[in-house]
């Protein structure tokens, strides 16, 4: 993997002997200090420019054995060191990243086990983990094999010093597909992570982790009180009190707390990938980002199905025609739902094949006219929650994929697991992982929807590109669908764990194109309410592209539903391998604005919830001595996403760095702009 | 040829005995008398409301021969009809139009022959014509081959009862492609036609000539009194005598004086297709308008050549490109100029052959490509003038085509004609009577460049599809260029003939692409100076589309001045084949805004010159009841031709025939808009 730069300080310092140990951020704005309560059980609390803002919180975690595993510890030693590296990746919203900490190992001991807990502090947040040695091993384990510990409870808490609004979905074990709720710290009591909070004081943070490999997800148990405590994902509803199998020595993934002093800084923190471990690839030159185009939301509309019925999308013909299409606009790559022989059998999946094409998809034919016109193909596998049945097919799956040159796989598990886990258990995140391991062997990219969440795993294995894991664009077609707010919350919350593939770039806003179809089916055999339609502007649907960061970015209409738009030249345009990216303004829940740069060309994105807004917005960021086409794509002066959604406006005219545009975004709405340098 | 409706009426009225005819339009607006002067020459005066139009003008043709055939006439009779019809076309801004007339036939006859003057008046204008029959044949004619007269001048008067403004071009008989000049009748020496004027009184009128065949171009020249007399283009400068051959019977073209209110009634006018024969060809299902692109402006930019050179710009690689990209963009055909192997002999081309591509340029692969990708092939016939030459071989050339199933053919003249005749004279006009003729037989559509001027031939050979016969593009590349307010005077003059390829679409407006090409050497040698330019913002490029009618319309930029352009959405969404057009309001060399319809679509286009301007533009054009998407291509709020032509602005909304657009057109701007029904 290239490296921009690289260089690495390590320093021991000295060590107090009073048995508290602190450790501050490089800037020394956020301050760390570890405790032991009067039980000998860790905690810590954390300082941000000296006033309180985590305040004591407890540390440990409880088994099923009689094994300590949380209190009676004392401190052995401790130690501190400074971290300045800058590492570059493949692809990301930034492709160089400086991670810049200091780090606390915090060695403790009980009558039954080592513990050392890791403290990393940045100048944008801190995270920690516990590493378990047991040391008494009961007499009753004779075997290695048999060293194992069965988590029951993390008791690791986050109590905050004072009030705080919050942003934060329900804690659920198989979706995080539900609405955002703005409540305050102390009004719910469960919640998923990315949990995202602004304090009384003006302070912005959100509780996640990273490097989640082997463990189950973290999910936040809140108090009345306002104490929030980690909840792990059960390894099922018949299997609740077991969360994690460990061996006698392990080590969790990092608890995170992002520390901003503006909403965007959460955005432009690097701190969880700076928590995962580097790149596990040695070649990593196949992983390109793409754009793409597909056969999906038809089915979502009714107007396709997945099965082989009369209304089947995948076929041939159809495919052919999106080939044609992505090679004639500048788009990367195709997707096809639908295109195996899975779709007809009983719920009962034990014979899913992903290496069997639907009898009116010729796949061969299809990868080779893709071939021809340069346009890359997305295999797609939907497992429908048989979890298990995939893994035992998975590398037969893959090879096929290779086999064919396909590099690019999306997955889906929609629905429970069938197999008794729960999609974020333990079991779900090593399967999700080991889907990641087998397809990068195989130089596949992974597209995953219904996954688990993303904490910068990307980082270690940049194969996998993006997922689902939020309410995305599919609910319009058969709910009362995504308000206007729940983009402008994405980004504050959802996306600071990574990329999402929530397949922006719908034209047809209410789904005007149904009416050339008969015999409209929708696959949950609804029908469409007046209700169901796209609660944006066209124009915010552009400009979702810039704002909710995918390596892979789909458009995701119908392909005859971008004729006669002039706007979809931003998506011609457009280049999803960014190299830089800044969150410039915004507010949790109400607006944000956004640029990237791919090479040479700039891309700015801002977008609204219900209420227009006019942005002043700088164009510091470019490069300043160049004079750049700016092309806007912005909502029409009348435009809004309830009344008037369809008009936009779209300008082209010069601009340098030295300019500032205003930014005038609709009720609903949104902006794009492409920066092209002038020849 | 499919008829909408037709419908026809002949009625003969009593005639008046005083040797005194007259004839009224059929809304008795414009009237029209017949006279004889005391020495028996024919004279024709023209009342508008009553009021005089055209004063008293004489008629008649001069001989080399001492047979008189402009006096001594005595009326023999006369006879009044009347005729209504609605008659169809193929292709054109209208492909229903009415012919409604009243028809005056007088019959003369003095010693030497009989005369038939033939007036039709129309309640736009009117036309007549000379029917000459010899009857004193001198007895030194033995054959009726040597029955034969050369006309040395025709004497026909067009006197204006009062002042006039005039816009029109210098006679000229090799060129049309002059700079239009503003001036009063009776300021200029010499004019071709069609001479555009607007009367003191407020009425405008237009001469021109319809159904040029057999005979020399009929141009004007001026007295200072404001007399204009007929002046016909001699053969050619060493024959300057001779104007036409003709036998001893003979007809020579309509004389056609268009009338309106308004400056854009001349446009909205079908009387000089009228005054043309009916189609002649059986079979026109394979004529078809068509969008283009091509490799043309590289070479006036002197990026490519036309020849073999390393800058050859025909080569078969770039042909693959640009049918890709006309494939990909809705863009039916392409034409690649020096595909042929003429280039780079000596200015002496008797060995021009129009059946032998360059040795760079694959036709037959290049044809088959484009036959797979659904593209018509233009194939190109530069004559170089020699004309005498091209007929020599123009069936060997034809049958080429043929042969190779191309449909459309692009001819040039550039230079003299080398052979001694003038490009308008009756030679010529016969030439490229000829070629069409020849073309028809072969199923080819012709667009010619350097050509005789459009007289509504194109009624009785629709294959004749357009033609440049006007100062077009590429006078921009090499010269001051065209002045903003040359585009606001075509219409009004030069398009009243007919459709003009002029090649609008050039979104590089000042050429900057140059710079990215090391060796530019123009063809004629020039250097590219400063004011070498475009002298139009962007949106005017598109608005000409619309308001420069041509069946055959060419996105005349290289296609690579086209990436990134959401503005070039316009061109793939056109339709060249319009069923309806309207100019809506105008002033000659100010402004004008144009609707056609073609389907269920209608587009609109509007110019300016260098004046900026806001229009009320009401859209009751479009049909009622119906619901449009309206993409609006307007140039910028700070846009200007001359320090701002880039800065455009598009905007998408529904209308409705109810509402009224405020057009605002920068300085030297315009704005396109498509109409597009909603689903």
């Amino acid at each position: 993997m290239k490296r921009l730069a690289q260089f690495l300080i390590l320093c021991l310092l000295a060590l107090g002997c009073t048995g508290k140990t602190t450790v501050s951020s490089p800037d020394k704005s956020i301050k760390l200090d570890f405790l032991l309560s009067d039980e000998g059980q860790p905690e810590y609390a954390v300082t941000v420019d000296g006033k309180p803002f985590i305040g004591p919180s407890l540390l440990g975690m409880e088994t099923d054995s009689t094994l300590n595993l949380k209190s009676g510890f004392k401190l052995e030693s401790s130690k501190l060191s400074e971290h300045h590296e800058r590492w570059t990746q493949p692809w990301g919203e930034n492709k160089s990243i400086d991670d810049n900490h200091r780090e606390l190992e915090v060695n403790l001991s009980n009558a039954d086990c080592k513990l050392t807990l890791r403290f990393r502090v940045f100048n944008d947040g801190l995270g920690f983990r516990y590493e378990y040695a047991i040391s008494n091993t009961p007499s009753v384990i004779s075997s290695e094999a048999e060293k194992s510990l069965l988590i029951t409870d993390e008791l690791t808490q986050f109590r905050l010093a004072g009030g705080a609004d919050s942003w934060s979905i329900p804690g659920h074990f198989d979706s995080y597909e539900q609405e955002y709720r703005h409540l305050r710290i102390g009004e719910w009591a469960d919640a998923n992570t990315p949990m995202t909070f602004k304090t009384d004081d003006g302070l912005f943070g959100s509780i996640h982790e990273a490097a989640l490999v082997d463990f189950p997800e973290m999910t936040l148990a809140g108090a009345p009180d306002g104490t929030m405590t980690a909840r792990l994902a059960p390894d099922g509803p018949d299997n609740l009190k077991q969360k994690a199998i460990v061996p006698y020595s392990f080590m969790t993934p990092w608890r995170t707390v992002q520390i901003g002093r503006k909403a965007v800084d959460l955005i432009n923190s690097g701190l969880i990938l700076n928590l995962n471990e580097p790149c596990a690839l040695e070649d990593v030159s196949w992983i390109k980002p793409a754009k793409y185009v597909g056969v999906w939301w038809g089915m979502h509309l009714g107007i396709y199905s997945w099965g082989k019925d009369h209304r089947h999308g995948a076929t041939t013909e159809r495919a052919l025609q999106y080939i044609d299409f992505a090679a004639a606009n500048n788009i990367d790559a195709v997707l096809f739902e639908g295109w195996d022989d899975n779709w007809t059998v009983a719920k009962s999946h034990h014979d899913f094949d992903f290496t069997k094409p639907a009898p009116d998809f010729d796949l061969d034919k299809v990868l080779a006219y893709a071939r021809e016109k340069g346009v890359d193909y997305i295999i797609h596998n939907e497992t429908s929650g048989e979890a298990a049945w995939y893994e035992k097919q998975l590398e037969k799956a893959l090879d096929f994929d290779a086999e064919k040159d396909i590099h690019a796989l999306k997955t889906g598990y929609a629905g429970w697991l069938l197999d008794g886990h729960y999609h974020h258990s333990q079991y779900g995140v090593k399967h999700y992982a080991k889907v990641i391991e087998e397809a990068a062997k195989r130089k596949i990219m992974v597209d995953a929807h219904e996954p688990i969440k993303e904490t910068g795993l990307r980082r270690t294995y940049p194969n996998f590109m993006t997922r689902e894991g939020a309410r995305g664009m599919e609910w319009n077609a058969w709910s009362a669908g995504n308000k206007p707010s729940h983009h402008v919350t994405l980004p504050f919350t959802r996306l600071l764990s990574g990329p999402m593939d929530y397949t922006p770039g719908i034209f047809d806003i209410e789904y005007r194109s149904i009416a050339g179809h008969p015999d409209v089916q929708m696959w949950n055999n609804n029908t469409h309410s007046s209700e169901c339609r796209v609660n944006t502007t066209l124009a915010k649907q552009i400009a979702l592209w810039v704002v909710l960061y995918s390596p892979m970015q789909m458009a995701s209409d119908l392909i005859e539903n971008y004729e006669g738009h002039p706007a979809f030249q931003f998506f011609r345009d457009f280049d999803p391998d960014c190299d830089w990216s800044e969150a410039l303004q915004g507010e949790i829940g109400q607006y944000i604005a956004v640029a990237r740069r791919s090479g040479d060309k700039y891309f700015f994105g801002a977008i609204t919830d219900e209420e227009g807004r006019t942005l002043q917005q700088p164009l510091s960021f470019l490069e300043s001595g160049v004079t750049y086409t700016a092309t806007i794509y912005a909502d029409a002066p009348d435009a809004d996403w309830a009344s008037n959604p369809y008009a936009y406006a779209i300008e082209a005219r010069t601009v340098t760095s030295a300019d500032t545009l205003e930014v005038i975004l609709a009720p609903g709405g949104g902006q794009a702009i492409s920066f092209i340098p002038l020849q």
